[in-house]
């Protein structure tokens, strides 16, 4: 089979944490390329917000993004997030490339059409260019990629990092052996909510429908599964689910939750 | 000879105006690559300060980038700015990257020395990974740069885009015929600075000697021509000086102030 990537997805909380950040950039930096980071916000956007006196509006606990909020998005993430992560990639001798969807037109989008609610400047990812990643990783780069895509209009849009990971990895699978690896604050997906070390080890749709049928997998954690599946189905071939600072054991198949088709 | 490459410098009096800005990037976009873009900053990051209450301070016109600037201009011009360039030049099928120095490692240097004053996070270029940017452009991508830099050990530095765009364009001049290109709000050196239409249209180091001893250019602009022979010494094959707003004609030698060395 072909060459293997990682595409690791990294949220807020990780961010939020400058220990916590460092201790997983000096891991990532160790993970093999080819390699791709993707990154979520963190709180720092709220906070600017809220000293730029931009009220956060939240609808279902999804942020609505109006003009004022997208800007800060576009520099929080897009510049200060993003740009820190860069450059602290590259004292570890990770060759990172900071890009939102606009950069290279790698992540298209279409702004999210107004149903019941007006998400705002929010988009739906239409298109990954893979030709173009590619040419980025074959020149020995690592995409360190910001929540943040375009429109054909030339409008950046604000986007959920996990769809991000996920559209990306897909994308990948048609050149390389895609790990998608989401790092969160637990150690895995657990059977039992209140012991974090409850992690199963490994999933595969027949065992994830067994275990949602006996109602051990958490109503929190179905959407994410479900995500997992629908990459795997779209060519990913293993979904990871692990604590940030167990990545290169969750990539090593020995930490974190495997997700497998069969 | 080589191939011709474009190194094209906007100021932050452009990136201020929006319509000047759509203008000049339309024309841009329609400029033949290889061709790489840098900008300068504008005012919008001494707003955001000014509304973060964060005090800008500035000693002999220069800003002091102590951290909380740092943060703003990371945000600004790295994030809001650039993204926004970028996804502007996405619309009018021009192939944008926007990168600081710290992407792909391109442009890295020192924090500043402390001598009389100390400037704060502002650094001084030390060198341009050219074998980088020639990737990016063999990737048919088009590099837009901020006024950023990063050092060694992973701080990220305010530098002057006038000074990246010379520093650019001579590294590259080992692998092009590189055409520096400075837009600004005149079109071009005037004989007198009273008459914005009394462009000297070309110059070379005589000639220069001779504005210079008659008086007929003026203090202000002797820095920036001296940079400008400079770059011409170190393999520059020509520098171009013009309003933003005359690129494409400039670019054709028919606009603005052509320097070349003889």
């Amino acid at each position: 089979m072909s060459q293997k990537l990682y595409v690791v997805k990294i949220g807020g909380n990780v961010i939020d944490n400058p220990e916590a950040c460092a201790r997983f950039l000096t891991d990532f930096a160790k993970l093999p390329a080819p390699k791709i980071l993707v990154h979520g916000g963190g709180k720092v956007a709220t906070q600017i917000a809220a000293k730029l006196q931009i009220e956060t509006q939240m609808v279902d606990g999804r942020r609505i993004t109006d003009k004022p909020m997208l800007d800060v998005v576009t520099m929080v993430y897009g510049g200060l997030v993003n740009k820190n992560l860069v450059a602290q990639l590259q004292t570890v001798h990770c060759n990172a490339i900071g890009l939102t969807g606009a950069d290279g037109g790698i992540i298209r989008s279409v702004k999210r059409p107004v149903k019941t609610i007006d998400y705002g400047f929010v988009g739906d990812i239409e298109s990954v260019n893979d030709e173009q990643v590619n040419a980025l990783i074959n020149s020995n780069l690592v995409p360190v990629i910001a929540p943040l895509t375009y429109s054909s209009e030339g409008l950046l849009l604000n986007t959920n990092a996990d769809t991000m990971a996920s559209a990306m990895a897909v994308a990948m699978a048609k050149h390389y052996e895609v790990n998608l690896i989401y790092c969160f604050e637990k150690k895995g997906v657990l059977s039992d909510p209140d012991d974090d070390n409850a992690v199963i080890a490994s999933l595969t749709l027949t065992s994830y429908a067994g275990y949602k049928n006996s109602g051990v997998i958490n109503k929190g954690m179905i959407p994410k599964l479900d995500n997992a599946f629908a990459a795997l189905t779209d060519g990913v071939s293993k979904v990871t689910i692990c604590h940030a600072d167990d990545l290169l054991q969750a990539a090593s198949g020995v930490a974190g939750t495997q997700i497998t088709q069969e």
